[in-house]
This record gives structure tokens, sequence and C-alpha cells, in this order.
């Protein structure tokens, strides 16, 4: 078994738009992170994660510590992880939350991917067959719609090509090109922006312009209880499932119970800790699966057992990413037979790669499985040297779509539930 | 990824002493199989399950399908299972009990093992390696006690070192002579088979012979309900954990709710899908690990972190088997962080053995996991041959205890629970 001989944490930033939600509006840049793991014989695997500041530290103080380490040894990769967070209790830290649970399982999936990355790069196997074995070449993603802005306040020279989406006809609009574009038969829409009203009044006419084409709507966590449940008989109709209409797993529960319309969550249930009270209180019927926070691939697959022996079904969520977390979700969810839904991706937003070969293509809405060893993706070293350099001049360290509202509307401030 | 060229299933047959059980008695030979599964490039992968003939049947129907498949795909292997089991509904199979999934875990969890050796003899990997990395590098096991008969009367002639077993003093003795010659810490009574106070008796002799040293009690579900309750006052301050004493989800719960000793089982929650009751009733404190029949190495990951996420403790379960067996029994538990408790072994009862180098040695009551990839172990082709061709002469084609005690008490008749 081959050791770890270096670990290289550097943190990117890539355009982004000016994408609406729940917590505010998407800053001109989003960051990231990629990981290198070298191994003894001269392989280097890949990961991709979060690339905030706050998530940046203890990812560094991981790094010099996996040095030796045997490249497979996602035990051990734990235990280190465990160390380094025991040491941090950044109590004001959201990533914190509920225990050190979150942060640790975000640090071990950061990790993980590479290491699996450079296991399989060295034996010249793909990683969704050391996952189980591909049960489907290629992957179906979801259209990802967000309301938006049509500049960014603080950097109208940053252009995008989708303008401003606000009304109902913007919309569809927007839908016909990110689905023109890349071919989806799933869409998804980022809400919690304006009155609930109004935004389903916007989906309805992208349902109308796309005549039994599943739709989802995820006001991530901004409506009431009592307002959620009041919009159902227009939601039942409209949706394949309605996602964490609202932010907490009893709230959830409550809904849930209330209707026959399937509730995802990727706000309310996103540690295993929270799977007891979940059971117990019948509060969602999906969860949406992510190696990024759920601990890895290997976390990914004891999801989806939980998921199949409690007939829940299973779902991927995504943050802003590149192309190498796009590949790593999609060897998982090829190698998971119970993850049914088309995957989320914020892919389409993005321009700029740091993968050699450039944007990864979709066929159909799909991505098909490279044929190549581990994850199937190299890196564009001068690609991750100009992100770098744009990480390090664009002054963002923390993602903070709040405050950035507040350039656009002074008095904005984050309440959650809004509506 | 190599693909599969051959795949032999070798029924065997290897010597068991007369061991008493809930079910009646051990028959002179116990069976097993012997998985082989060549791979290209010339490896070969060895893997070890059931013997009855009802479970070869379908072994023999799924082997030639895996042909072709790459090695490490499991979720292939799944659906060879699956349409293989659909083929061949014996309802009067207790291995089909609950709907086709315990037939369906046990034969993904005999090839599955092969298939794992093979790849990781393939690329230098250990097995345990493969499962997430070792967190223990040797695995300690337990001492399992039998009630016995001096020699089987069908077969006087195959003598066993133990003699009859009856007594407290006998058992007595025979924890003695396995722990001192195992250097086993912990310490499984096999009961059921004689009234329950006669039984504890026995091992509150044992435990008086062996102050501090952990003691579980395995009745086989041949207990009522109510007279567990009854003796629960002398179990609680004598046992590590109880294990089945009664025979069905529902009615574990009743005694659970009723005492701080844990309950474990290996008879009742025995496929994922037992899980949902289990969980909502609290019917267990401790699973049973069995990569044979909850479906594999992966299946017994996921096996685990279920255990994690729910607060359950994690034990192993074991039936009369080889030293293939007991290699991956040994990797599986050096994987397993939460698997916290000694394994069980018949191993001690069996004198034959299948694999290069003879009978594994304990120390100190612990396996070491090997050194070399996969499972570390080889076939003994001499003794293969050997053991399958006892099987073929000792007439015994389906594991029937109750039978076997039949021809020492002609009335005998399996009622469970008896007591």
């Amino acid at each position: 078994m081959p050791r770890i001989t270096d670990v290289r944490v550097t943190p990117i930033a890539f355009r982004d738009p000016p994408l609406l939600n729940a917590m505010g509006i998407h800053e001109p840049y989003a960051l990231r992170s990629i990981i290198e793991v070298d191994v003894e014989g001269g392989v280097t695997g890949l990961g991709e994660s979060y690339g905030d500041e706050r998530f940046l530290h203890p990812m560094q103080a991981i790094a010099p510590r996996l040095k030796g380490m045997e490249v497979l040894d996602v035990n051990g990769l734990r235990r280190v992880v465990a160390e380094v967070a025991k040491d941090k209790p950044e109590a004001d830290n959201p990533f914190f939350r509920r225990g050190n649970e979150r942060i640790e399982a975000r640090l071990v999936g950061a990790f993980e991917v590479a290491m699996m990355d450079a296991f399989g790069k060295g034996t010249d196997t793909r990683l969704c067959d050391l996952l189980g074995g591909a049960v489907r070449q290629s992957v179906p993603f979801s259209a990802y719609l967000f309301f938006k802005k049509g500049r960014h306040i603080d950097r109208p020279d940053l252009e995008d090509e989708w303008g401003e989406v606000i009304t109902p006809e913007q919309l569809v609009g927007e839908a016909k090109r990110m689905c023109g574009a890349y071919g989806f038969g799933s869409i998804k829409l980022k809400a919690g922006a304006f009155p609930p009203e109004q935004e389903i009044e916007a989906l309805e006419a992208v349902g109308e312009a796309f005549p039994g084409t599943p739709l989802r709507i995820d006001p991530n966590g901004n409506w009431h209880v009592h307002t959620t449940i009041r919009l159902l008989p227009r939601l039942e109709p409209l949706l394949e499932y309605l996602e964490d209409p609202t932010f907490s797993i009893p709230a959830m529960g409550l809904i849930q119970n209330a209707t026959s319309l399937p509730l995802a969550t990727n706000m309310c249930t996103v540690a295993f800790a929270h799977f007891p009270e979940t059971i117990r209180l019948g509060a969602v019927r999906i969860v949406l699966a992510d190696h990024h926070y759920w601990g890895g691939l290997r976390a990914t697959a004891d999801l989806a057992r939980i998921c199949d022996t409690w007939g829940l079904g299973l779902s991927m969520h995504s943050n802003s990413h590149m192309g190498i977390s796009l590949m790593a979700m999609t060897h998982a969810a090829a190698a998971t037979p119970n993850l049914t839904y088309a995957c989320d991706t914020h892919y389409p937003w993005q321009t700029e790669e740091v993968i050699e070969g450039g944007r990864v293509r979709f066929e159909q809405g799909s991505v098909t499985l490279p044929d190549g060893p581990g994850l199937g993706v190299t890196l564009d070293k001068d690609a991750l040297a100009r992100l770098h350099e744009q990480y390090t001049t664009c002054g963002i360290r923390k993602r903070d779509d709040g405050h950035q509202m507040q350039k656009y509307e002074p008095g904005w401030s984050p309440i959650r539930p809004r509506y």
C-alpha cells in the first residue's frame, strides 16, 4: 500500500454570477479548495472542497499530518481529523454547529476523495469501481435555475451571459437557455428570494413551457410551516419534490405529515446523527447526498444504505464547484443504485475550470463516466495557478451572501424564515 | 479492471463435535462451501460460505454468470444474485424467509469476499485496507462454550478432545481448557439446550472461575419473554450481554424495555429490512455483524454505520467455519472502529483446515492481521480435495440438528421457545 508523501491545499476563486437566494446574493467570486495528494510511485490524487478561510485553516492543519499515511487509510484520516477538530473548537463557526460532526465530516470528505483518486490512479481502477461498480455509465443532472440580478453591483465589469432574471418570462428564458445548452430533463428552482406566490408563479410558467419535466423548488428554509401548508394545494400538482421549505427537522415533519408531496432536505438532515430524529418524526422522504459534507464517498454509500433501509429517496446536492467535484459526484452517483433522481449541479453557472481539457461536457443532461483511472481527470496546473492568483486578489475570504445583498439593499437583513 | 475468468464452488465437510443447542445437536460433520474466483492475470480470490445443498444450488447457478464481470463489480454481482433468486422462489427454504432478502444477502456475501480478495491480491492491497484501513492490528475473539455429548451416537469412532460437558464442573473445565489454549478474554455460552436455571448456574460457575471476564449467554431464542424477565435479576449482574433470549423483534423489545442489560441479536435483526422495526421498538442494544449473511464486507460496513448512527453496539456472529472465513472476519473487524466487542468464533471446535499453513494461530485470544495481500491466506488444494471427498462420502447434505438429536432422544422435537 503506497504511502502519502505530500498533501497540498490550494484555495481558488472563480467567477460566479449574482444569483439570488434566501440568504442574499452570490458575490462576484466563489471560493473553493483544490487538494493534491502525492503518493509513493509518483501518482497524485485530486480533491475539491470548500474554500472559506475558516475551512482552509483546519485543512492546512490536517494536510502535513497525512504524510506517511497509507493512501487508502480512511480510518486513519478520520483519526487525524478528529484530533485537529478537537484542537479547534471554533464555537462561532457554523461548520461546527451541532457538535463537531459537520466540520469533521467535511474535512474527511475533502481528503478522502483525493486519497481514493490516488489509489485508483496507482492501480488503474476507476473510482466508481472502488465504490462497488457503476450501475449507470452516465449520470443525469438537473437544471438549476436561480433568480438573479443583471450585474454585480460592485463588479459591473464582470458580465455574464444570463442577464437579469426576476419575472416569470425571464425565468422561462433562463430555463430554455440552460436546458437547450445542456439537455437537462429535470428542473430545480432556487427559491426563498421573493414572496412564495411570486416564485411559484414563475415556476408554474416554467412548467407550462416544459410540460412533463419534473420540477423542484428549494426555498432554502425561508418559509414558515403555516405558509408552506397553505401553499401545498398549489405545490402538490406542480412538483417532483419540495426541498427544505423550512429549516428544522421537527418543522419539516409537520409539513411532511400533512402532504403526499415528498419533502427533500440538504439543510435539516445533513449528518448521520440527524437520522434518528428524522426517522422518528417521518420528517422527509428524500435526503440529498453530497460527499463534501456527508464525509466522503464511503459515507455517501452508507447514506444510500440508510435511505434504502428506511424507504427514503436519495438525490444529490451541489454548491458552486469545478470539474473535480463534478467528477467525484458523477462516480458516486454512478455507483449508487438507489440514487434515482437527477443530481443538482451549479456547473452551468461557472465559466472557468481547473482540470485539463477544460469544461466538462454534458450530453442530454448527463455526464458520462470517463474511462481513465480514479476520478478520470487531471489538474491543469496553469489554470490552478491562475485561479489561485484570482483568490489572492479577489479579497473574498468567506462566503457572505447577506453582506453582499446589503450592497444592493442597505436595509436588507437575513431573517429566516422570512415568509 | 481485471475480469473474472472462472468461478468454482466446492462443498466441503469437516469434523464437528456433538455440540448441543436449542435446535438439537451438531452432526459429525459440518458443511461449508469454498469459492474460488479466477481473474485475468492469473490471480485467484477465495471465499467461504454456507454448505447446505439448498444454498449450493443457487451458488452453482450464479457462478458461471459471473464470468466476464469486472472483479470489483459488487453491484453487478447483486444484479446476478437478484436474477437467480427470482428464478428460485423456494418457499420451503428457510434461507428465503421474509422475502428473498436473506438468501440474496448470503449469496452476495459468498462471492463478494472472493472478488475483493482477488482484487486485493492483484493490486497488493490487504482486504482491511479496501475496507477503510485497519484500526487494530489484531482482532480479539471470544471463547465459545457449548454443552456437549461425549461422542456422536452415530459415529462413536470420531473422538474429540473435549469429552462430555453437561455439569457446571465440566463447563468450567471446558472454559479453562479453551481459554488456556487460545487466551480468550471473553466467554460466551451457547445455551437453550437445558432449563435456563441449570445453564445460568453453570455460567455462574464459569464466572467464579474467571472473575472479571465478560460473559455472554445465547439461548438461541429458546426462552419465553416471561421466563427471561423472571431471570433478569440473576442475569443482569452476570452478563456483558444477553443474546437472543427469544426469537422475534417485538418479543426482544418487551425484554429490552424491561432491563438495563443489553440484548444482542443474530436471529431477530438479521437483515437491513429489520432495522426500522428494531429501532422503533428499541428491541436490542447490540447487533451482531456477520458478512456471510448481512451481504458481504461492504454491507458489514453499512451495518456498522447504522449501529453508530442509532447508538447500537456491534459484535460479530460465527457459524462453524474454516480459516478463510476467519480471516475475512478478522479483516472486517479490523477495519470497523465501532466493533468493540470480542467476536464470536467456532474455530476452536474445528480440527481441520483448508488453507495453506494449516490452523490459524490465536495469540492472547486474538488473530493478527496477516501481511499478505487480500485476505492474506491461500488455498491448500490437497486439503480442499480431502475435505471435498469427505463431503461426498459423509452423507450430510443439509444441517439438521433436530433430526440428529432424535437419534439420541427419539421423542425429542424442536419446539421454540421451549422454556
